[in-house]
């Protein structure tokens, strides 16, 4: 045994001394002085062999001792002086004296002197382990800092990503060439690949496989031969005969997921390694290292390969340590591998479903024609048409101002048919005067208007008369409002066309309904939930060409544009309203006093927040602008907009499983016309009362809105009054039973007293 | 200097003895010999401190020598024996002897003796700074380790990740307390957020900011409390006044980016950090060490706090280390939470975008209304109504077949509309019995076969027709063709819905044109792309309860369903049909001598792969039937085919800028008939003629085919006469050229005599 801790000691002292890279020069002279012991020991043990041999052998008597060396090396170990040297419980080597000279035994002398020689050699022995140690934890460190540092560059595919990293760390593994091998990560074969074997027609696959069932295929190699000047080799499905590879090492490694460390490969049966050069660098395999690199669901994702220690030893357990801290790292980040492909394959599955909502949604050429009407003319690249005469075509196509006057706040869409509705929403744009100005050609403007009222969904309320009546309110209030003084043509036209666009692709429910049921578009939107929605919509039409009615402004313009409606389209959303209030009121009352006209243009143009303040509150008086309509009208819409409250609440209770709110209650619509009166009183009255204030050609709206006031809270009274009568009647019977039974009884309570009196 | 130099060894030694923390115990005892020494020094240096108080101060004469301390102490330094102990070129810090006792100067012999104790003195410092700095570096290394672990288990949000990674790691980090705040990432406010600041009604925030111009906002807090118990503390929007950020610390990180390493906590002026306990465990800050954590982009996304050492020393250089490791780790980990957000919102949009496809896509009630017409039925919830009654309500709005007759091979669709198509399609399966058989709800069939005709886009070959001709003919090679027996209801059900579907939302361009425009399409699938999206896309509908026809089935029943799909749909990329020709071939070979009909019947039934087969094939036999058409059906269809080829070349020249191949090149549509011969040749004559041979039923397709290759033939050679008519007059004016100009030349060649002989 003595022999084998020996020579133990002999293997472990070697990598101490060897890993001493930093130059810590003065304690060759310490070592030199050690050296010199061992050499000491060395020439006595010779020198002993020797007369040993003369001698011949003796038998020995101590049965702990082995005499496998002695017979082997035919010297006699007569007797033995040893002791180990320690790193607290782990023994880092052993230290031995053989054969006392001049004597039979070691004495207490020689002892006492020997431990003081083991406190200094322990010393020696533990600086080195302690110092090489930290040179492999410092490396380490290293290795995973800068695999980190690329890893989390950017998300990329395996191979980028690998190669990245074990580039960037090639200093600190010090070996000659290293070599990784991707795994071809297939699990599952075509099925008309598998109709040949599972014929019989063709031969199952039968060769080596990863642990989770793969055929082990590495369809790409990277060598980094580092012995002499680098050089980085790619090499997309390698030869089976490739030198990393020729082996059988990285497949076994791939089959088995071991970490193999060929100490010696010239040595070794189970594998055959190339015994001359394997190219024409003369590069000769000594040993090596091989490591499965494995991801965090447990498959071999590839094998990584380290050749040739730099200082020619084996790779020991230090090395090990380090390139599994590497590979297990690497093998960990092919979660971000995995992840960017993910991102990407959900990021083309979006786009396939965007386009498909663009292509079912644009207006089809058919369509167009249905409203442009100009068979010969349709056809023609839009580019040679004259605009001019296309724009009288299609003004012509249009109805005309007598029949519905697009410039009334009491218009109603009603008696108009939902294609008349689209014709009447390219007049408004007309009458803007913004369809020549920013020449928008005639098909691309009928069709986006087409394509607006086929992004609308067919619902109860929130439907495409709904968002053409915003879009007309709009426009009235621009033109019959006189708003829009404060406005550049552009201004004007991207509220008329926000207006148009505002509740596209609405589903009936509110946001509070998106957030309770976790829908994709709460998810995605973290508030104004639909009105963002509807706004990516818009924006989606203006990235489409074929129908963007703003392809002819410079990229300003349509920057502005783009602002605008977002302004717009997100001020739609009613819980923003009381933010807006105050700021509002105070440009009222701030123009109210100005005598000069120009002087409340000044005010308001020339401050870009003031313009958009009123702009969003004008967003709001239209989208509300329903209530503010005659009678007639406001009590069929009111109701559409009830319907869609009451279908919401339906779901609420059947999907939700919750109680919705009395508004959505359909069992409370007696109540309507009570709630009607409170919604006025609390949200519209002051929207139109202000600009009624603001713009005295405003008034018909808060007109209508007090109209309608009064009839809902008629209608409210007498539901009231029935309820109260209900009430009575309940009142009048409880009396009567508690006289009933006051009488029966024989009770002398007040109340029947006055009763008697009444 | 000295003075300063001293100072700095004891800050350097300090740490060094208390990073031992692996009881290497007999290191103890050097140790203590080592602490005598210095012990003596200091009694030494005091003692003559005191003697010097005696005597007075004595002005030094060396002008290298700086009295601050003398001057501070009062003491007299007379002369100085200094040494420094290196580690290579580092110095670990310096030994001095001060004052000479019993003489005025230090003697040759004091320095030797000296010069061995520094040697000695050497060893021991090097072996405890070596000794620390591998345990900074093993603790680094598993710091690293572990965080990486983590990160990598799963994507999650940043809270999560943080937490995960820090808790890990507590035990390396050896501090009493730790605290990460989050910050929030918001650059830009709502624009209706600014506009109270914007007007000067609100003042603008002042308030510190991060480097890249965030306002600072802790908006989660972490506590990891381990002092005693551990407990671990999330504060979400924390009080300004929450104990770890109340000195203000974190925040001055945040703002400057700096690592700020406060040694002495109560001795802080910059900084106010509470004097008494933070909190009823008594918890009294001692030294802080505050890191900011910064992602790959240079944002500071929060700031780790990390509180008195556990030892009770300020925290050094190497905690510096670790902790800077651990925070960079965490902070480049970043880009994972951010891919996770980024891949969630993709998710999100995709879902959004794809109901909207089925939205726009699904018939309406009304257009089921179209085909079902029973006004009064069909609002009727469909579980309470007899679908017997429906369903003879169905048929009886279905064409008759004495007007169309489905199960003729030679079937046109150009006399029938494309809604009474649809109407077809649905008598396909009422014939089949597989409506009343699995269930399919009238409503739920109609919805499904208009569903599916509104999924094929108007395009001009790859449209609805086409989709119905192969669901037809897939009908026909069933009924008529008498393929069925070899199939179950279900498979039969299966097959004719696949190939209904078997080219929904077709583009009208080819996989390879996909694949050289890069369309989202080729990306997502690697081979037979748009065969996978028209498949995709059938399952889609299936997942659409309303318009599923196999919601009845039971799970295993729709998976053979849906693994028919696969088959079916995979089966018409015509790249795959010579992969399955040998193999069908096969089949027919040998079924062709079986006698019995049964036989036949159990050796394509027993086994599932050559059901497949055959399935497949009768796929592709359906998709090509057009080319088997009556000669005035096919004349037609053929020119479809042809033009959308034209329009494909057209865009490969406009869109890619490439030159088409023959077949889509529209210049050379005069050799549509000599293309369609090799067509027929190459791909279609095989199908048929093996498809005849296995049914004998099957043979008038077979037929009309070498029927039209004679039509397409003849018309080949009737161009090919043009082509050949034009090439021998230009030979003829060639040669009448060449004759000519012979004469003219006078020349003498052979030709020109053989043309006067001639």
């Amino acid at each position: 045994f003595l022999v084998q801790e020996f020579s133990r000691f002999h293997k472990e002292i070697t990598p101490m001394f060897d890993g001493l890279n930093n130059n810590r020069v003065h304690w060759k002279e310490l070592a030199d002085i050690y050296q010199a012991k061992v050499d000491a020991i060395e020439n006595e043990r010779k020198r002993l062999e020797e007369e040993q041999a003369k001698k011949g052998m003796l038998d020995p008597i101590n049965p702990r001792f082995s005499d496998f060396v002695d017979k082997q090396t035919g010297y006699t170990t007569k007797n033995i002086l040893a002791a180990p040297l320690m790193n607290g419980k782990d023994p880092l080597g052993v230290v031995m004296a053989i054969n006392k000279v001049g004597g039979n035994e070691f004495s207490k002398a020689d002892e006492d002197l020997f431990t003081k020689y083991i406190t200094f050699a322990t010393v020696i022995a533990l600086q080195h382990y302690t110092s090489y140690m930290y040179n492999v934890e410092s490396r380490r460190s290293q290795v995973l800092q800068w695999t980190a540092s690329k890893v989390f560059e950017e998300l990329t595919d395996i191979e980028r990503q690998f190669h990245k990293a074990l580039y960037t760390v090639r200093t600190y593994l010090l070996c000659e060439r290293y070599s990784v091998g991707l795994l071809d990560m297939t699990k599952e074969k075509e099925f008309y690949d598998e109709w040949p074997v599972k014929l019989g027609d063709v031969e199952p696959y039968k060769g080596p496989k990863t642990p989770d069932g793969r055929e082990i295929n590495f369809y790409k190699i990277i060598d980094y031969l580092l012995e002499s000047k680098e050089e980085i080799k790619v090499i997309p499905t390698p030869p089976v005969d490739h030198w990393a590879l020729v082996s059988g090492l990285p497949t076994y490694v791939a089959e088995n997921g071991f970490i193999c460390n060929m100490m010696n490969v010239a040595a070794d049966d189970y594998f055959t390694f190339q015994k001359e050069a394997v190219d024409e660098s003369g590069f000769v395999i000594k040993n090596v290292l091989s490591l499965p690199i494995v991801n965090k669901k447990e498959e071999i994702v590839g094998v990584a390969t380290f050749f040739n220690r730099k200082d020619g030893k084996p790779f020991d357990e230090q090395d090990e340590q380090i390139t599994e801290a590497l590979t297990q790292f690497l093998g960990w980040s092919v979660l971000n591998c995995d992840t960017y492909d993910k991102l990407n394959r959900t990021e083309w599955r979006r786009e396939i479903a965007a386009e498909m909502v663009i292509y079912q949604t644009k207006a089809t050429p058919a369509e167009v024609q249905q409203i442009l009407n100009t068979k010969e003319k349709f056809d023609m690249n839009p580019e040679d048409c004259d605009q001019r005469e296309m724009y009288k075509l299609l003004r012509a196509n249009i109805p005309e101002a007598k029949d519905v006057d697009l410039l009334l706040f009491s218009f109603s869409d009603l008696p108009v048919s939902e294609l008349d509705l689209i014709k009447c929403g390219i007049r408004c744009f007309f009458e803007l005067g913004v369809v020549e100005k920013f020449k928008v050609p005639a098909e691309v403007l009928t069709k986006w208007m087409y394509t607006v009222r086929k992004g609308y969904r067919d619902i109860t309320y929130h439907n495409w008369r709904h968002g053409f009546n915003v879009g007309q309110t709009m426009f009235c209030l621009l033109q019959t409002g006189r708003l829009r003084k404060y406005y550049s043509d552009l201004d004007a036209f991207a509220m008329v066309a926000a207006a148009f666009c505002h509740d596209i692709d609405h589903r009936g429910t509110n946001n509070l309904y998106q957030t309770k049921s976790t829908s994709p578009l709460a998810k995605l939107h973290g508030s104004s939930i639909l009105e963002r929605h509807h706004l990516d919509y818009s924006k989606t039409l203006m990235a489409e060409e074929s129908v963007n009615i703003f392809q002819s402004l410079q990229k300003r313009q349509f920057e502005t544009v783009q602002h605008l409606h977002d302004v717009c389209i997100i001020a739609t959303d009613l819980a923003l309203y009381f933010k807006k209030r105050t700021m509002f009121q105070k440009i009222v009352d701030a123009t109210e006093p100005m005598a000069d006209e120009k002087e409340a243009i000044a005010y308001v143009s020339n401050n870009p927040i003031r313009k958009e303040i009123i702009m969003a509150m004008m967003m709001t008086g239209c989208d509300l602008s329903a209530i503010t309509k005659p009678w007639e009208v406001q009590s069929k819409v009111a109701l559409m907009v009830a319907a869609e409250f009451w279908e919401q609440g339906d779901l609420e209770r059947t999907v939700l499983d919750q109680q919705p709110i009395p508004m959505m209650d359909r069992n409370k619509s007696d109540e309507l016309p009570k709630m009607q009166c409170g919604f006025i009183d609390f949200v519209c009255s002051f929207v139109y009362k202000e600009f009624s204030r603001f713009h005295k050609e405003i008034t018909p709206m808060f007109d209508g809105l007090n109209n309608n006031r009064v009839h809902w809270k008629e209608l409210a009274d007498i539901y009231q009054a029935k309820v109260d009568a209900i009430e009575n009647e309940r009142k009048r019977l409880e009396e009567e039973q508690a006289k009933k039974a006051t009488g029966e009884d024989g009770g002398e309570g007040g109340k029947s007293k006055t009763c008697t009196i009444f």
